[in-house]
């Protein structure tokens, strides 16, 4: 195995250990609610925006437990964001990853409750957590700040919003634009910009890994508008071709398949370029801009 | 007017001010989320639970606009669990404060959307604003870190799985107090905890503070649960004998009316009975007590 895949397997296995840790040191009651927020929250995630997280926040000469709880907090709005929107009121969606989704499996109240449990769950152990680092308490609350200004309306919420709106309507470009920097973007931003908050490195550093997350952000929301259309249901575990069905705004059907996939590989490479900066510490993320990018090719 | 109807509405319209202020201070993008969200947050509350941190933070010795946010952050919390209460999954109600609820102008998808956003928003200012007071900072994470355990699975949301399971099914006197206290009592009980994370008051102080907001938190779910079978549509705004027709764990149900009538006045006394060790400066939260048991008497 390489060097890469073994890295991003123990950190994502650092991410899902926190996860299972944080929920069994609760008393699970009510049950229900436990079952359904562990069904989302373990159904096979990639650990993608935590372990963004991490990496960037290893670079910046980090210690990793002490943004393991951003971490997890980052994948626990991303999760609940996830079982809001396959709800019938907003994507309908039945299966995600290839499993049920939340809904089909607990029942829409339960689904709604257990997204807000997990959003504000986020919050309560990304605090806990900033009260054991007095020393660097302000720059923990800067962390837990941006990433919930990232979830929030003048971030991911307000791309699901105008996502919304559009369905079955046309789009113009600059709203598609809107729709993915805010959906998709800001919490891929906020995973690079919180490790800088916590470790405050020179403006170049953080001026290099800020431009690094704008372009991959942009590359993954491009890819997954790629893979809707060509993918099959098994390699996404969901019915591929529902966003075209449903006329959601995409990359493809703006630009066409050859347009979009050269958009996301130059993407790529300017967030790979970024990465000169740092060097040979910089290896981590210029191969996780390459994974994202090529994972389905 | 009297003095305490005075503060009260004092305090409730800086709420209300602090609340315009901070969404006129946003580019209201997409604008029906800030049309949803407005709706429900000016649809006519009474502003209790921020009026009692101020009123508590002011006891202390507090100054106001340090809690402000905290009050504010508190209310979007509230106004967020009552949007995705109303909801079609949940307790399906058409009407609230006499007005047509969110889903029922916004869409279903909004209205989930909505609630998301305010529940989010309320950790940004809260988080904002801490970031205001450095050298308390310390006591502004712990004050917002009660007030997230208070909203979260182990507080409010619990409450609100609990009294979804037990629809239409009987209830057990144990489970109606796990309801009420999670539910009602957890934000109750952490407007008065936040101020006291705040100022750090002496023991003798924050024990009692603790003891009034416990027993008024009862007092306050146990009137509802009365006003709901006496009250009539107009008082109450929305369709009383709901919760009866749909067999929810009420006190009246338990206890029938007059021994809730007087459950309710015995809490009542027991919470104005804490305000003993302020003096005369408990005089506020005193008749705030008398003022929630008898509102609607």
């Amino acid at each position: 195995m390489d060097m890469f895949k073994k890295l991003y397997d123990e950190l994502a296995t650092k991410v899902n250990e926190y996860l299972h840790n944080t929920l069994d040191d609760m008393e699970k009651y009510p049950k229900i609610i436990f079952d359904s927020m562990e069904h989302s929250l373990f159904a096979g995630g990639k650990r993608l925006r935590p372990v963004m997280l991490l990496a960037s926040h290893r670079l910046l000469g980090g210690n990793l437990n002490e943004s393991l709880p951003l971490a997890g907090g980052l994948e626990m709005i991303h999760t609940y964001s996830l079982i809001h929107d396959d709800l019938p009121a907003m994507d309908n969606d039945d299966f995600r990853r290839g499993v049920p989704t939340n809904h089909k499996i607990f029942g829409e109240g339960i689904a709604i409750l257990s997204g807000d449990a997990l959003l504000n769950l986020a919050y309560e152990i990304m605090l806990d957590n900033a009260l054991k680092y007095p020393d660097k308490l302000i720059n923990h609350v800067k962390a837990i700040n941006t990433i919930a200004q990232a979830a929030g309306i003048r971030g991911m919420i307000g791309g699901q919003v105008v996502d919304l709106q559009y369905e079955g309507k046309e789009v113009d470009s600059d709203t598609l634009q809107y729709i993915h920097q805010h959906k998709t973007g800001a919490l891929f931003m906020a995973s690079l910009k919180a490790s800088i908050m916590l470790e405050n490195p020179p403006e170049d550093a953080s001026k290099a890994l800020m431009e690094y997350g704008k372009s991959l952000g942009l590359a993954f929301q491009v890819i997954d508008d790629i893979l809707d259309v060509v993918g099959d249901d098994k390699t996404l575990g969901k019915k591929t071709g529902s966003d075209k069905d449903r006329r959601k705004a995409t990359y493809v059907d703006k630009y066409g398949l050859d347009k979009s996939w050269s958009i996301a590989r130059q993407l790529r490479d300017s967030a790979i370029a970024q990465m000169e900066t740092f060097g040979q510490k910089g290896e981590f993320l210029r191969q996780l801009a390459q994974f994202i990018v090529d994972r389905h090719h």
